[in-house]
């Protein structure tokens, strides 16, 4: 069925005018285009719980500084690091031939000679959950299904479960190890690394992900019916704790009992690239966006801007915030996570008591080409347990077509990201934090 | 100016309705991509003068033999051979990270322990031409033109300089290696390889392409304006004199007298791909072309199919057969090599006497949407002795738009190719051999 048709907000005028002229300076920003360039360039590649990610919070730490915001600092944790290592792989019959790949994140190693053994086949996770008990002992199995894009991203969470859950399904099985084809929609032979997960008591075995022609090519043989051998070199390595931290900056507001809005985005990036979309852009979003809050004179509502760490391995930056800051009373926080395209769709979730402010944000996006969505909005990682105990949160929802054609591959590189499109993220995010960071209505349900 | 119209060629409306039938029944053509499909999936990569590119020549006989052809044969001979080794580069300062690169044919080696020097940055091969003599003594020359898409591919002769010449270049400047901005129009981190040549008496040094997106990279670190040092590891060898060969088919045709047509593609291809649209597409096409000329009753001209070695590295097949063949008439020779999109353009090299031929030929050509061009034909890589001694030629021109977005990069894969396109393919150069290999005329000067 169609959306409803709203009834219009209440009209705020002058606030309205005010918000729309920052909407449009911010569209000639180039504070977030600077941050990306940056940070990509002079960092670069930033695993969790590395010096790169250190050296990446210093990075920020002093451009946050720069840019003049208030009570910039570095919070640090400790988290179990994993580190890539060596990875081959190649088909030793019936047709040998070089094949590309990644390990995936939390992935066990074959030990330095490698393995040889024959790959089982699986079109999907279902049919690799359905196989027998014991049945792959001793086998690589192979799982294939190929994610299609998506604007809001959606294929992500069903295709991606061959990643998610399928090496602990494997293992579970007495697989010896498992090749996936990409969580991508490209078809580049671009590997897709990203995090997988073994349950307790599960010991983690060799996965990877194999580029979407390299999984392609396989398909092909295992069309022409003859038992398929591949090789399979993976040497990554648990490294024990080590320190990743966040960086947290401020835009005080002139009313401590207003509560505090808190924007995410996440510096750790993976290894394979340097981590533009995935997350320099978002970092660069909501910092460039709570810098005009900031250039615009005091809000009433403190902004906090958080860059968490180790977001890609298990959220353990936006955590440890949660952790460190919950008492502290948050009215309202969000994240940009879904790279530089544009803004497409607005979803709140407000308790009644705000749906004014609700409309007002919806009303001064409009003229950027985003419209209300229809259901509540969930948030993301880096605010997941604000949002879990019941805090506001608002997705500005960015345009997730092209994105996983370079997710977390080494082609998410500085290149891939449209300064247009990020200056419309900057001005969606600017709108929102305007009315928000000023509404005079109450933003918590309490 | 533009072109001066034709006045019409002469009309033969029996060949000429012949010649439609042929053309618009290899619209609906299989073999080409079946042959693309094989070749690239139970062979794969096949770098001139290896085993893998003995079982190409073994493969492409036994396919050829399947489909009919006559004097199905493997003709070898010895030419010296290169083999990539490891390769790894990074920045080590100011930015440290890793960049991704590909040897170049012919590249030196850096020695297992790789080596670390300072780059010297040029934005184009003149400015490398323009240092002076000595001053690269101990430095990486960093070669970074970008090359843009054309249709007709002649961005490649231009900006291909660096990768052709500036090794040898920075070599006698006293360059401890050279790397180059990838010759390429793609937007990946896929390095494009291809050949490079240093002169008689120059020490190959380690040259190796960058991708785009890893050359831009360093460009912003350039501009930042502090000295940059580079770590680099290549271990390519040169092993010596190793077998390569030629496979040659026939479609025999009735009139001995009235010489050969010799169509070629190339079996070899770069190792970092399949070689899906460089060349086996070109194989593939000329092969489906001369297979609808046999299956249409004998020609009167004899065809055959060159599918050539190691074209890559300089050429060796196609000098070899020219060497081993030349006293036999060839009357027309041509080459399908620049991928596997549709043809756009006709250009022809013939003699006055057959001037009627090519406007034959080039009317049947119009349906197809290939119009044809201003300028003579020059063949290509595998009939260039045969052009040179003065024997006809015709350029089917495919479109290069995309063509050096895959060149020579492990993104050279099946799934590149559209069926569309190579059956396009496959009708012009059915039409093209129909009309030749059966013209009343003589195709040659003598
Ligand atoms: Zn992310
Ligand atoms: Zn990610
Ligand atoms: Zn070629
Ligand atoms: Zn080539």
């Amino acid at each position: 069925a169609p959306p409803a048709l709203d009834k219009g907000p209440d009209m705020v005028p002058a606030t309205l005018s005010n918000v729309a002229a920052m909407r449009e300076a911010a569209l000639r920003d180039d504070v977030a285009m600077d941050i990306i360039e940056g940070l990509t360039t002079e960092v670069g590649p930033r695993p969790a719980a590395t010096a790169k990610e250190a050296e990446a919070r210093t990075w920020a730490a002093a451009k946050l500084k720069a840019l003049g915001f208030s009570n910039v600092r570095i919070e640090t944790y400790m988290m179990p690091a994993w580190v890539r290592g060596e990875e081959e792989a190649s088909i030793v019959a019936p047709f040998p031939q070089k094949l590309i790949v990644a390990a995936l994140g939390n992935s066990g190693s074959t030990g330095k000679k490698g393995l040889e053994a024959e790959i089982v086949y699986f079109p999907t996770v279902a049919d690799l959950q359905a196989a027998p008990d014991g049945s792959l002992k001793g086998k690589i199995a192979f799982v294939s299904n190929q994610m299609m894009p998506t604007q809001d991203g959606s294929s992500y969470g069903a295709y991606g479960m061959a990643r998610f859950v399928g090496p602990n399904m494997a293992a579970k099985k007495g697989a010896a190890a498992i090749v996936i084809k990409s969580i991508g929609t490209d078809r580049h032979r671009m590997p897709h690394t990203g995090v997988t997960r073994f349950e307790e008591g599960v010991q983690p075995i060799p996965a990877a992900a194999l580029s979407g022609p390299d999984a392609d090519q396989i398909e092909r043989m295992v069309k022409r019916g003859k038992p398929i051998t591949m090789k399979l070199l993976l040497t990554p390595q648990f490294n024990g704790k080590q320190e990743s931290g966040n960086v947290i900056a401020e835009v005080p507001g002139s009313d401590p009992s207003a509560g505090i809005i808190m924007v995410a985005g996440h510096l750790d990036s993976w290894d394979l690239g340097t981590g533009a979309i995935d997350d320099a852009a978002g970092v660069a979003i909501v910092s460039a966006a709570a810098k005009r809050i900031m250039d615009a004179g005091t809000p009433r509502r403190t902004i906090r801007v958080l860059l968490a760490g180790a977001e890609e391995v298990g959220s353990y930056g936006g955590n440890a915030y949660f952790e460190a800051h919950k008492s502290e009373l948050h009215v309202l926080t969000s994240e940009s996570d879904f790279g530089a395209d544009r803004i497409w769709r607005v979803d709140f979730a407000f308790p009644e008591s705000a749906k004014a402010v609700a409309d007002r944000i919806a009303t001064a996006l409009i003229p950027l080409g985003i419209g209300k969505g229809e259901h509540p909005a969930s948030g993301g990682a880096d605010n997941a347990l604000f949002v879990k105990a019941g805090v506001a949160t608002v997705d500005l929802q960015q345009d997730g077509t092209r994105y996983f054609d370079l997710h977390h591959t080494a082609d998410d590189t500085f290149d891939k990201v449209d300064p247009q499109q990020v200056r419309q993220n900057v001005a969606a995010w600017t709108a929102m934090l305007a009315v928000a960071a000023n509404a005079p209505e109450s933003l918590s349900a309490k």
